[in-house]
């Protein structure tokens, strides 16, 4: 199954997606989002609703981040051998974890901000977790029972802002630097993370092309580690980490200007697609 | 004008406190808290209804942290010189920003929880910020009219877990690892910030004291840099750092352990006082 998140004349509302179609879930329930329906236990419900929702076709949608609302986005940071290297870093023994504040992603569609501040706008294509059932000292022997699905990440960064001290924060949390989507594909329906390949194109050119096995730490090993010290929340997203080829890493550096447009693709999840547009 | 937060018979509210009086501005508002009030605009006429309100002694109510619904909560490291010279490390170019979870932060009598999995839980003494106007891209100058006004922190930090990597992210955010109040002072009564003293005991000993204008980067450099990257919100905090003397920098290390009583004084501020109770 696929869960979405749209805008439709000014209301925001969520659904879930069948072939090219969107059964609008927020029409019928009252629940304005994906992560107001876990949190409030009515989720279940609100799927025994699609049936009988009005449809839209998904072409007429600007999507959303399909979890509007996350009251936690945590990304984590070199997870990927080859991205570790081409940083100059050492393979970590626990998880680099930062976060991001919800108003830094846009839906897929929507314009990535290059702001006005900064020339060295990067994209991260990342594969990330949504979680469907909250916890804290999860093992990791239970973790994947906590997640609801999968979608894709953009975790745009400003690689100078990044680099002002040691800690990520201002780099990874420009306004709309970064995007969430295109939609949510249950954990089921994806099944096992593994072969699946991730890819990342600007302009259409390939710039990141990886595998998903090649994660150093996997999502059952994040979520355990993670709920270690915060408790998970249903809606709450997990950015698992960037494969090599960041603008950053290459020679010459590539970075994202008006008029670009990034396209991550995972096998099983569709393609994440942003513009980039200019700060207003 | 000091502005609380309480739980009173297991309603959430917030008020004004006269003397030891709270006006109860939720009863009369239907506004369930400060933030909310701000973001929606209605804090003005809030204030209005002070004469009209049910009034309840502080004495009978539990404190929240003032503002129970921060939609950002950026915390400073390394901001007073002799904090830095105790930790090792250099005088930082830019503040070095890190982010909380509302959920790591008590209310001042409420106990702090000493998690089960570490046993390097310290003390952070600091000055708060709560923003009342928001912005981007907020000049120096400016930035000062965006201060509602001012609260203590305890920016509370589980030091292995710090030291994980190089983000600070888990060793900050561990669930009701923080406290905020007792209660916000606005703008306006405290005064320019500089010669106030900003005292931490642990059981009665004082263990940090120094005074606000040993801050390197001061309220409204904060909010300058800060908003170069992410748009403050009312209801924001800004943790302004702490000064010299946690536990983790103390020969022989002070680490906080149930039945432990951490306070911190900021003069015209009050004092933030918590216990420390084992995770249930």
């Amino acid at each position: 199954m696929r869960i979405v998140a749209f805008a439709s004349n000014g209301r925001q509302s969520w659904g879930v997606l069948q072939d090219s179609v969107v059964h609008d879930l927020g029409a019928v329930t009252g629940l304005a989002g994906l992560g107001e329906a876990l949190r409030s236990g009515r989720y279940e419900a609100a799927l025994g609703a699609v049936g009988t929702a009005p449809t839209i076709e998904l072409s007429q949608l600007q999507l959303d981040p399909p979890v509007v609302d996350p009251h936690k986005i945590l990304c984590v940071g070199l997870n990927y051998a080859d991205h570790i290297r081409e940083m100059g870093r050492e393979l970590p023994a626990k998880p680099v974890i930062f976060t991001r504040f919800p108003d830094t992603l846009v839906g897929s569609g929507e314009p990535l901000v290059a702001p006005r501040n900064s020339t060295r706008f990067d994209y991260e294509g990342e594969f990330a977790v949504v979680i469907g059932k909250g916890g804290r000292h999860v093992a990791a022997g239970d973790a994947l029972d906590h997640v609801l699905g999968y979608t894709i990440m953009n975790d745009g960064s400003l690689r100078d802002y990044q680099r002002h001290t040691a800690q990520f924060t201002p780099g990874k949390n420009f306004p709309r630097s970064g995007a969430l989507g295109p939609w949510i594909v249950t954990a089921d329906e994806f099944g096992e993370v593994g072969p699946q390949r991730i890819r990342t194109s600007v302009n259409g050119v390939t710039v990141q092309d990886s595998r998903l096995e090649e994660l150093v730490f996997g999502v059952a090993d994040l979520i355990a580690y993670i709920t270690e010290w915060t408790a998970l929340e249903p809606g709450d997203v997990i950015a698992t980490g960037t494969p090599g080829g960041v603008g950053d890493g290459r020679e010459p550096a590539l970075f994202l200007f008006p008029g670009d447009v990034v396209r991550i693709e995972i096998d099983g999840l569709g393609a994440l697609t942003n513009p980039v547009a200019e700060e207003a």
